[in-house]
């Protein structure tokens, strides 16, 4: 293995590591001594690939994304793939502690001066670009306004998994997206594409079943985690 | 004033003044002098009234007690005192910082040992309650199932919320809210009350105003803050 290559492994594992520090921790109960110890490098190491704390959250942060990095399978229907994306994305919430991690550093103030709207942002611009495309093949009722739509999704499916993740660790997240998208999706979708969108709690998992059996979850599969390859 | 008056004006002074600062820095952030400073007693009496900032904490949280100790004008419609009942609360939510600080501690994990759910479990019941009285007016559609409804509200308005403290310090979070229940009410409410329904976002707003009028604020009126007298 290249130099280059194991330094990019090693910065990876270090922002795995942070994420599920993170997670369990929070921003202010995180202790970099616990992220280098988890990855089995020293101090220099870390410091090597990170110049703090917060330089560490910015990076859990990011590899959010709007959910925009995992492979997907293309559909007759925008919309199914839109409902897919989010989850597939609320299956790797559960299982993966990368994205738990940047969800609570997005989630909670804290004393560092990240920006956490660009994690809200992100999600945004997700929306967006699917409803967007669901919009160009006539999907949508026509007075659907696509940017309070993407905010709105964006917000409750946040509060959704956080609400989840209080009162039963996350266990049942997967049913209540599915509820969320079953309630809202009327008021966007036209009635015919309505009746053939797939919206069921073990979409996600029967979509990252399809996706393992083309090979596309990259090296860590089906377990959940974590950064593409 | 009669001593035992004084001691639960006092109470409640720490108690506000608590949840401003909890909502400012946070469980971990807030620290009990800032507190008592803030309302003007010694430490002393705070520690007569709580035993710890823990102790402070749980009596904040609990203030939250899924909006039910406003005061509401009935409605002929069960659904509009429902949607009322929401969007009071989020004006008060955008004005007053002790119901800001309680809700930050419902959605931030900390090193306390409070039980957050408490808070969400009085939302779902709250949800609950509205939901079955428009139930038994026949005001819903017969398919929609109240429990899996009111967790999901609970959950989303959570989210929007959050999502709007981020982005703009909640000076939308009205219209965000608005834009949520315009979105969910048509899978939930009957055609010809969904025609009646008024979801606007200056709702809350227009609901305050007549509330005012009536006399039912109480002794800090419309400016949002804060327990009941």
């Amino acid at each position: 293995m290249a130099q280059q290559e194991r330094s990019t492994r090693t910065r990876r594992k270090i922002v795995e590591a942070g994420g599920a520090v993170f997670a369990q921790r929070g921003f202010e109960g995180a202790v970099i001594s616990d992220v280098y110890a988890k990855v089995g490098v020293t101090r220099g190491a870390f410091y090597y690939h990170f110049s703090s704390k917060e330089d560490l959250a910015e990076a859990v942060l990011e590899t959010q994304r709007g959910g925009e990095q995992y492979p997907l399978i293309p559909r007759e229907i925008k919309l199914q793939e839109f409902v897919d994306a989010g989850m597939v994305f609320t299956v790797r919430l559960r299982k993966d502690r990368l994205l738990q991690g940047s969800v609570r550093l997005a989630v909670e103030k804290a004393s560092h001066s990240l920006d956490r709207s660009k994690a809200f942002e992100a999600w945004v611009t997700h929306n967006m670009r699917g409803l967007t495309e669901a919009r160009e093949r006539g999907e949508l009722h026509p007075h659907v306004q696509l940017d309070d739509v993407a905010v709105m999704i964006a917000g409750a499916y946040t509060g959704i998994q956080l609400m989840s993740e209080v009162m039963d660790d996350r266990r049942d997240v997967e049913r209540r997206v599915s509820v969320f998208l079953q309630h809202v999706m009327p008021t966007i979708a036209l009635p015919g594409i309505l009746a053939r969108l797939d919206m069921a709690a073990d979409r996600g998992e029967r979509v990252m079943a399809e996706l393992e059996e083309l090979g596309e979850l990259g090296e860590q599969g089906a377990n959940g985690t974590s950064l593409a390859p």
